[in-house]
């Protein structure tokens, strides 16, 4: 999941130490961290006494055996005792990192007179006859549930549900941070796509929107399908549109500096490394306009009647792009094109493969850890360069997208999610850049960027209620 | 559900008025709220200019006809604007009772490269390693599942599982103010037992335990014993055992002051008016050490080879219980019986019924709305009356189980529910009431009475240890 070799939070560890209170010993500790390539954050002073001294050094390593190494390097400095080795990480997470709270008291008799018996049942008589009153009058209002199966687990496949519960729990965080959303994971036990959608059809009243995070492809793609169909508040998987949607967003500011036309725009994906959101990007940028796209996996181009195709996605897919009937390798597709966006998967490409794109192309880098090519070696060959990944300018994240998105759903009683919608929302998150702050290296909003979430919500309000769709009178309020 | 026609909370209406400044008209508003049964519980200035004054007047009905009458009455009053009536139970509901809130910040990179990637790829691998972490590293320590299909929705019947909502958000609120254990109420929209049991299965892993409510019997029993063995966590239908073990509760307490020894008990049970807890009551008597114990339905006692028996679960209380073979109405199985628990359903019984039971006997009335006697009729011949109702001395409500029963299960990390964990509960719900506190009108303790769910909790934790069932080393912290 994480390629870089520079310490990360991520692997922050605070060492407890005792040592004589005579020594100047301290510096020998901090030194000796430092030495072994860890970042110190914070050094504490936890008791003193007359002969001792204990202190808690936090500190980031690199990975788990640089921290090993770093650890065991100062157990050796002499007078030294390791008294204990704490990891944030794990401590932050222990009980979970979500709780639930009460909106409302429950401390006497007239409380619970109002907030359950008896007076709750003229509540559930009022959603009985109309159950329209459940999107007033309970949690379905704005709750999410944050649903996998764990069969596609960033970084780490198909782990399973259990293990996809603290990436999910993860999710539910950024939901009410970023958007003020309650989210609830979700982690299904299943055996089959139907028994999946069963589950979620069977706890759909309880909640307003269907997010969907973590699930393989082709499977994904069916899965999404069937439950936007069966249910009547919106379903998304995010691993396909809010990515495809965040790079439509800097795809329509890429092209606000080249000035290039997106009807004569030569666009070529990469998806072997992420196929669902590989596919939605593909479909989305046809939505928008793009006609010249060519859409490659690991057997290179795809086109019609190409005879490794086996499923219906790839099938549509082959049928649908590529017009101009391109064969051959990934790096042959490229030639003349203008546009890259790599999901990874492979180091594949060369910087020569780059500068046979058309001049100064656009090259989107979405692969973490394995992208096609390094972004430092087309520094000087692409014009505009955006990734995945915080270390690099122009980040591509989903965060940027889902939170907002779904809490304009919510809102506006969306019943399902459109085309439209989708546009939209990428418009917004563009548009938060504006015309004087926009260059190649500040092609999108940072994460932490305030005014997206808001932007975006508003944005799919505004296309619910142009689209009739919307089952309120709507004020954004947010 | 109510059939007092006292004034309630649950019925609490604020009234915003605007008035001429200059003239005396408050009183004459409270004095018609009065006169017309309303009873007030706040005046509060809104504004006030040199024309014209506006308050919010805050007062309880007894029911919804009753509001309106006072409301027209108000309006009829010369002077007197009605600007507004709202609802107090519906404005307390708006946007659901619940939230989702953080344990830890999402504010910085740093924040989220812990909570959520890259560093929650370790916390997932510890999990997929060994799956028992999860019981430490996510929510599924402290979580409870609170599910419903809405089949038996208290007081409204087959309400369906989106009307269910806010009564199971409600019972959440209950489980965090109680027993500070996070739960979330998951409302099924399922066609058949099957499904219902497909779906609990498949969103186990985010939970540490199922509390079922408001399931219909006899579906609730093999929906409950299905799920119990099928998943590895406990799953408890409260509405069976938390009524069961509170009942329970108040019998141990009963015996205490009548000195009665339990192997000579006769117990009469009419489960008409509530098959679930009813069953449930007979099961935990009879495991408790009750031997004689004689129960009703809608014809009489039942007896084994009753000729209108249709399902298992009748047909194996039938052969367990009643031992002498008594036949005919309840009134006639409550001849010389020494308790009495009735679940209503209709108002079947005389006071004189009750006098032909043994010298003093104990009468619970769990009934609401619908007793099979008005337990006021009776208190000169029952020794020990308990009712389901706050309006009379020893009210048995399942709150004073499920909280602190779901508090130690999780605790101890239970993989299920035993008979020997529910007498546990019951004999700590009596023991909280002192041999020095103990009298007829002082059974068992209020359900504010904080010291249960620490006791009840205890109660379970122990029982698990010493069941050898206990997962983890058990602290026992609350």
């Amino acid at each position: 999941m994480e390629t870089t070799f520079r310490p990360s939070p991520s692997y922050s560890l605070t060492l407890r130490i005792e040592y004589p209170n005579t020594v100047r010993t301290l510096g020998r500790v901090t030194s000796i961290i430092g030495e072994r390539g860890g970042d110190i954050g914070a050094v504490d002073i936890v008791k003193t006494s007359r002969e001792t001294i204990t202190r808690d050094i936090t500190f980031s390593a690199a990975h788990y055996e640089h921290a090993q190494e770093i650890i065991a390097a100062v157990r050796q400095i002499e007078g030294i005792d390791v008294v204990n080795v704490s990891d944030r990480t794990f401590l932050l997470h222990l009980g979970g990192k979500l709780e639930i709270t009460p909106k409302v008291p429950v401390k006497t008799r007239d409380d619970i007179s109002m907030a359950y018996t008896p007076g709750v049942a003229r509540i559930s008589q009022s959603i009985a006859d109309d159950p329209q009153d459940a999107f007033t009058l309970t949690i379905k209002k704005n709750m999410v549930a944050v649903v996998t199966d764990g069969s596609a687990v960033l970084g780490l496949g198909a782990a399973g549900p259990l293990a996809a519960l603290p990436v999910m729990e993860g999710k539910c965080l950024l939901f009410k941070e970023f958007a003020g959303v309650n989210a609830f994971p979700i982690c299904l036990d299943v055996g089959s796509d139907d028994e999946l959608i069963a589950a979620v059809k069977a706890i759909a009243p309880s909640f307003g929107a269907i997010h969907l995070e973590d699930l393989e492809a082709p499977r994904c793609f069916e899965i999404e399908a069937r439950l936007s169909q069966l249910l009547d508040i919106p379903v998304m998987h995010n691993d396909q549109h809010g990515t495809a949607i965040v790079i439509l967003a800097a795809l329509i500011n890429a092209l606000k500096i080249t000035g290039q036309p997106i009807a004569s725009l030569k666009v070529v994906i990469n998806a072997r490394g992420a196929m669902a959101a590989g596919i939605a990007t593909a479909r989305l940028l046809a939505t928008y306009g793009v006609r010249d796209l060519i859409f490659c996996d690991e057997n290179g181009a795809l086109f019609a009647g190409r005879g490794d195709i086996d499923n219906a996605v790839m099938d549509a897919t082959a049928r649908t792009t590529n017009p101009r009937g391109v064969r051959g390798t990934l790096a042959e597709a490229l030639r003349d094109s203008d546009a890259f966006i790599g999901f990874g998967g492979q180091a594949v490409l060369t910087p020569d493969d780059i500068a046979a794109m058309h001049r100064g192309p656009i090259v989107f880098e979405m692969a973490n850890p394995q992208p096609e090519i390094a972004p430092e070696s087309i520094e000087n060959i692409a014009r505009i360069i955006a990734t995945g990944k915080s270390d690099y300018p122009n980040q591509i994240n989903n965060m940027l997208c889902f939170p907002g998105f779904f809490r304009g759903l919510l809102e506006a009683r969306a019943p399902s999610v459109t085309g439209d919608m989708k546009i939209a929302a990428a418009q917004a998150i563009a548009d938060v850049i504006g015309r004087d702050e926009l260059h190649e290296e500040n092609l999108i909003p940072s994460v932490f960027d305030r005014r997206v979430a808001k932007a975006v919500s508003d944005a799919v309000i505004a296309t619910v209620k142009k689209s009739g769709l919307a089952r309120r009178v709507i004020k954004t309020t947010m």
